[in-house]
């Protein structure tokens, strides 16, 4: 969030002509009155069009206000794409910001409509443009309170590998428990595991205690099995939650400390007298 | 709950009336013993008025002892009513009262059976009288066990803002798994995601892993989408608990801390005389 | 676990009868051989009883085997009466025992069997006998895993005033959401709300994220209302886990810790040097 | 993962043939290219095989292809039935690496395939080739991921006996829940709960919040008792999870933790160089 698109210190905008100079502080700042209310439009037409694809998709709708909608949503696509030209022009380094997080969204929240010409139905990918509302963190100063968020942001990264290893570890874990259903149910007369894949689609939704019903075992064996995974879902889900949990403490603690005075590096326990990396007093 | 409504330093009732007084002391305080058996006898009444309401929505119970039961719901609302009025009267500054949380709901606990006379079947939100056994606390000195419920109380204030950033991201992703659910089944036969609000529906009971079942996927690429969004539900339901959790200790922490006057040094717990550092007394 | 009921202090059996101390070492003490042979051999009978109730309830297994596992099952009823009985004789004070968690699980672990000769069916309650397996703690000295457990113990103490609080706010919320679900729902043709009760199990079913699905609202109003129930109830499971886990942390910190030299008061942090209450050296 | 089966030090396969050495290297280490790429290839080939049987298992694909998928999981199972053979060749201690964790599964890897003569469908096993990916581990060195994974593995054992407790309480609980349901509810036509065994697996997908929704309650009693299982089940879920945060804690802290030499005080990070309370070199 904080990576934003402002390549002024490069190759400034306003170096090349004043009016995409304007231009550049209408559309990227949020801090002048124009630049405000241009982004508070913004997303007020986000949610519109939101809104209108999905109203759209409800058939009596459709029926009644159909037409209405279909040009609703090429009016607001046809905005948008009016408006990321603009943003490419009046940047020094288009390519930057097309390739940055924004500019992809930017340019994804354009494509559905057009992709529905081709492709019956696809217009409702439309509401991938929820994304583009991040923006109303920098609008309302929301970015405040993640600061710690911050601290959030770096437990998220440390714990990341290790939810990763955990995730394979479960999906290793419900490949053999599908599989196995599959074994013990595949072969009973009107049974839901018809496939492996329709095992494991099982399994996911036991583990994760989801649990819709859709797919259940029927005899005694394969609701032995059943309660086994359903107690595994149970007990597993302590560990990434503890996991986190550890990390976004540490990651909190190592921001609640000062500097050294003289290496000048952090990360000081809150009780600490001396630096523990070059040993003066802190 | 510590925001009562004496408001006996600004305007005291005691000034205006004896009778007044006399009627604050019984309605509103909980410390004499007039006052708590008022209190008790007003806890004792709303539980009967919300069992009242609720066996008298099941049909059999309705048809036998109806009419009973509803004379008894104007019984209960009739003397709702007067206590409103008395609590007004008795009060010097009673808007203030009536604008309080607690002057909401004894209102609110009064409206629906009148409300009942407009609109049939109202009357079974009486049962947000429930909110009004909040005195519960107050009687039983069970405010007590809420001192560190402070620090709960803090936690939650300290989490609130982040919990809701954390929410707006989880629906995001509602918005767009039902969506791409909408795309992925809406042209099936007998699917069940007629329209993109049923997608979103379906998409919030999968990711908070209730699982009803009324709404699932049928094929194969419809599944492997559910898979997705079970699994982050699945993973995502550590975050909150470890912001929660994090900070609920941080507030814990914050209470019993106070520095030693000598060595100035923090970290002492909430029961010590003596500093743990230097031994000088706190 | 360790309130057990060796009175030997007061009024010892020793000084009553020889036969009624040996008699006592045998069926109350776990520590000499025939003590420890008698309670596995207990602990044998009791998981068979269980076993033998479980099976005799499956209908096919009964129309074979029935009168057999009648039989068992009167005869471990017999044996358990007569155990408890002599529980009772050799004992100085059998009242206490019989009015300890021992004595009153070991008694209810009698009753189903001869409560079925009046009451059919009731005999399927003799799996309370399971309760009686947690004299397998004693005998296997896992109670060595509950040293800590104490932490845990403590834990759970401390924590469960303010769980009952966050229990009765939840069943509050619980209460309105399948009163409003009623009111919305109950006037639809085919409905699954009849009743406010039906909503309030509707309610729990939604808030505790089982959602079984027997019970699922129809209309649009319905389902928001659900989504609400959905994202309150994946929310709200923060607040017991985040007290429970911080509770513990503070009652194993707590325990990790010496008593002081002079007032012989506990705890201390593990990184003090003066004693917090009375400030000697520790 | 790291006791793996390198018997160099005791009987060295070196001192007994070189080819014997040159196959050791190629096929057990993972630190020479040739070696690396083995592996590489290896896992390779079990994802594929895994892959083969799960597809095997769709109707539709098998009437198509089912010939070639045959064919392929018979070649899969001759090279890992090599590939056994070589292993146990050329170590000198090959029992050893029979014994072992490897070892183990990749005997069982292997025989599902040569089960399938005998047992119809137990070809569909051959997924437990997945716990042969714990080699990708060792390949793309995720074993650094791991070190403080080492916290979690201590955690985990530490946490274990608790957990065993605790999850003999929780069945404790499923027993009693389950045959209540039996008695309450079994001898209503239409039931759900034909047996106590069915009451059991009701009573694990309620109290572990699986809900499918197969077994469900139909009178007024037996929907209070699942209410009551829920609630539990939704309660009680703070305990594991807070015993394997706290315990995830102490592990990571006892890591980072030596005593200083001059004033033997503990509490330094892992990273620490000097004594943060005496600022002495540690």
């Amino acid at each position: 969030m904080s990576k934003d698109q402002s390549p002024r210190a490069d190759r400034s905008p306003h170096a090349l002509a004043p009016w995409r100079g304007k231009l550049h502080e209408l559309i990227f700042e949020a801090d002048t009155p124009a630049g405000k209310a241009f982004d508070v439009l913004l997303i007020a037409t986000i949610l519109l069009s939101i809104v209108v694809v999905i109203i759209d998709s409800i058939p009596s709708v459709e029926r009644e206000w159909g037409t209405y909608l279909y040009v609703c949503e090429w009016v607001f696509t046809f905005l948008y794409t009016i408006e990321y030209a603009l943003r490419l022009i009046c940047l020094g380094r288009p390519l930057r910001y097309a390739l940055s997080f924004y500019g992809i969204v930017d340019l994804v929240a354009v494509l559905p409509t057009y992709l529905s010409i081709f492709i019956a139905g696809s217009q409702s990918l439309i509401v991938v443009r929820a994304l583009r509302l991040v923006r109303i963190f920098r609008v309302f100063k929301l970015a405040h309170y993640l600061t710690e968020a911050d601290a959030l942001g770096r437990a998220l990264r440390a714990t990341g590998k290790r939810i990763v290893v955990f995730l394979v570890f479960v999906l290793a874990i419900i490949l053999i428990l599908g599989a196995s259903m599959y074994v013990v149910e595949g072969r009973t007369p009107d049974t839901d595991f018809t496939s492996i894949p329709r095992g494991i689609y099982w399994a996911i939704v036991t583990v994760t205690t989801v649990g819709y019903g859709d797919v259940t075992p029927q005899t005694g064996l394969g609701r032995t099995l059943a309660a086994v995974a359903m107690l595994l879902g149970y007990s597993i889900i302590s560990v990434p939650i503890g996991v986190f949990s550890v990390e976004l403490l540490a990651a909190r603690q190592r921001i609640t400390t000062q500097a050294c005075p003289e290496c000048s590096k952090e990360g000081h326990d809150a009780d600490a007298e001396y630096c523990k990396f070059c040993g003066a007093k802190l």
